[in-house]
């Protein structure tokens, strides 16, 4: 077994690979029902929400799809808050179902800067949403979300966030801090399959449902709750994924949230401070560098995607490389989900011969 | 194990659930490249084509929804064929996205007649395409779509295809016909658990892309074509599903295209031969009726619901009931995919039983 260290698809466990390999079952029958409940229950758990959860059978994209056109009507002006490719992709998004998208971007590798939200928000006083990514997959760059959902709430605009790669690891009380759709997806923190993309819509959320003009079918929110009230969804669900979450949910509210959350800070100090010690560079501002993935300069010689390439083929270690401008400029590790410390230990024992013979000089 | 006879999600075959529990590797590496590109082959041969085959994670009507918003325009005339409630929802996404739909209906049960396809073109020239279900799960009824698909073509209009539940089980050469986007989903036929829709696009639709306004992220064609060519999905896709596609596709290769049409008829055959047998009517006209679902007319007494619950909680058979107008009024047998003589006999040695506790006095 490789040691996939991508910030997702992460590697699951085997009581969770078990369960993608159970038989069919009927999407409409009780027993589905039983499980499709036992999972929002479990999810509205670690959301920390009241607030209603669907499960789509989508990537985390199309989650983030479902959160633009459920919310909004074309010509609608929205805050597209970025700091890398997630949040670029989210604004694109509200722009290609029509919303004007004033953007709001910070430099790759900081943090968003709640003041800068607050005075956009101000400048722009007909904004009716804030798209935010909470933890930017592409950086390695955990937003401060509490502080930007304050200002965005106290000016009574809809929070919209992609919380793909931090629900699950990353503290996110979403009732606490009033985020109005929240979306995940299953193959990350959650340590199971892609496949579902999982969403919470907040009262307010619902309130903007009414009104929204966006064209939907395939994520319409309120076909999800019509479902969801006999325990099923519109379309025929990814069921293999949902027996899998059945599975990681029932462990995961063993380990206890506040632990999940403190072994994915202890497991990220940890590669951060071993990679310092190898000499590397650490890509994202230290304040913000993310719980879930780390990103580290290619640079002192080092050829980033060389690195990878022989990380992959000598030590059967999966490594994820920077996108887009980053592409060949860093290297990212994954460590959410399941995860521990000897998959760290295994990923820094492989890299200190690996960066050598990829060009690397500031050892 | 239940003998699981809905119309899809359908039974998997050992060796697939075995795919769908592998473990997780990288999306955008050369392994899952692989593992595409050996599907994506696969899907040409059933679906007897040269077009592009894209993988989407999503369900059936997931795909249904890309045929739709990749290649028309809000405004656009479309021609919404139905016999059901599938015809429906395939011509309420195009309404949904703003297309202008002329609706021909015919009776449930009944299949749609070509000439007044012919009609209707005609009648309306202004038409760009016609939405047609290639077979009918919630009725049960197979559309000559050969004889349609001329019609279409001949009028020089975009032929856009709901193969959900027939493609890879019932015979449907795309490029022969002229289909110009065809949709079909996992669950179904392909002996695999659900979250792929799989769709063709041929020259014509995608000049039609190129045209089409309806907005579009997740779904797009173009996007799906740009990563396709390396060997991955715009999104992460469904991974395990795709391990399961790679097992169900080779097996459906050994056992040849033509043998899988001829088993599925004789199968089918045999069903509705058994019910006949037990006084049993069928729903769909007998000359249309369906080699991957049979509807039973719940009639003569019959509690159609009952019969269901007592199929499932005294015999472990999962039946489909009827939906819409149809609910109570039929059910339905599901024979597709992983499907042989044994299982449909132990339906109907079940059925014997059931039928007069639920009520059935035509025996």
């Amino acid at each position: 077994m490789s040691n996939l260290r991508i910030p997702g698809p992460t590697p699951c466990p085997p009581e969770v690979l078990q369960a993608m390999s159970w038989q069919m079952i009927n999407h409409r029958g009780p027993q589905f029902a039983g499980y499709l409940n036992e999972v929002t229950e479990g999810l509205k758990t670690i959301f920390q929400t009241r607030n209603d959860i669907f499960l789509l059978s989508s990537s985390g994209t199309g989650g983030l799809e479902s959160a633009i056109v459920n919310t909004l009507s074309p010509g609608d002006k929205v805050l597209g808050v970025s700091i890398g490719v997630f949040g670029d992709r989210l604004a694109s998004i509200a722009k290609t179902y029509g919303a004007e998208v004033i953007p709001l971007k910070f430099e790759w590798g900081k943090a968003a800067d709640a003041s800068a939200v607050a005075g956009a928000l101000k400048a722009n006083p007909g904004i009716k949403a804030v798209l935010v990514t909470h933890n930017e997959t592409s950086t390695g760059v955990t937003n401060d979300l509490a502080s930007i959902a304050k200002v965005v709430k106290s000016a009574g605009k809809l929070l919209l966030v992609d919380a793909v790669s931090s629900m699950g690891s990353i503290n996110l009380p979403v009732d606490e801090w009033g985020v109005d759709v929240c979306v995940t997806g299953s193959q990350k923190g959650w340590m199971v399959p892609p496949g579902l993309a999982m969403v919470s819509v907040s009262p307010e959320a619902w309130k903007a449902c009414e009104e929204a003009k966006m064209p939907r079918f395939y994520f319409d929110f309120l076909k999800a709750k019509k479902y969801a009230e006999k325990g099923q969804t519109p379309w025929t669900p990814c069921v293999s994924v949902v027996f899998g979450m059945t599975v990681a949910i029932k462990m995961m509210l063993e380990e206890g949230l506040p632990n999940i959350i403190k072994r994915h800070e202890r497991i990220a100090n940890m590669t951060r401070h071993n990679a310092i010690k190898l000499g590397l560079e650490l890509f994202a501002d230290e304040k913000y560098a993310s719980n879930t993935v780390t990103s580290v300069h290619a640079n002192k010689g080092l050829d980033g995607k060389l690195l990878n390439k022989i990380m992959r083929e000598e030590y059967d270690v999966i490594l994820g490389g920077g996108q887009q401008v980053l592409e060949g400029k860093i290297f990212r590790i994954g460590h959410l989900g399941w995860v521990d410390e000897k998959d760290i230990d295994a990923v820094f024992a492989a890299l200190k011969e690996a960066l050598p013979k990829a060009g690397f000089k500031g050892a």
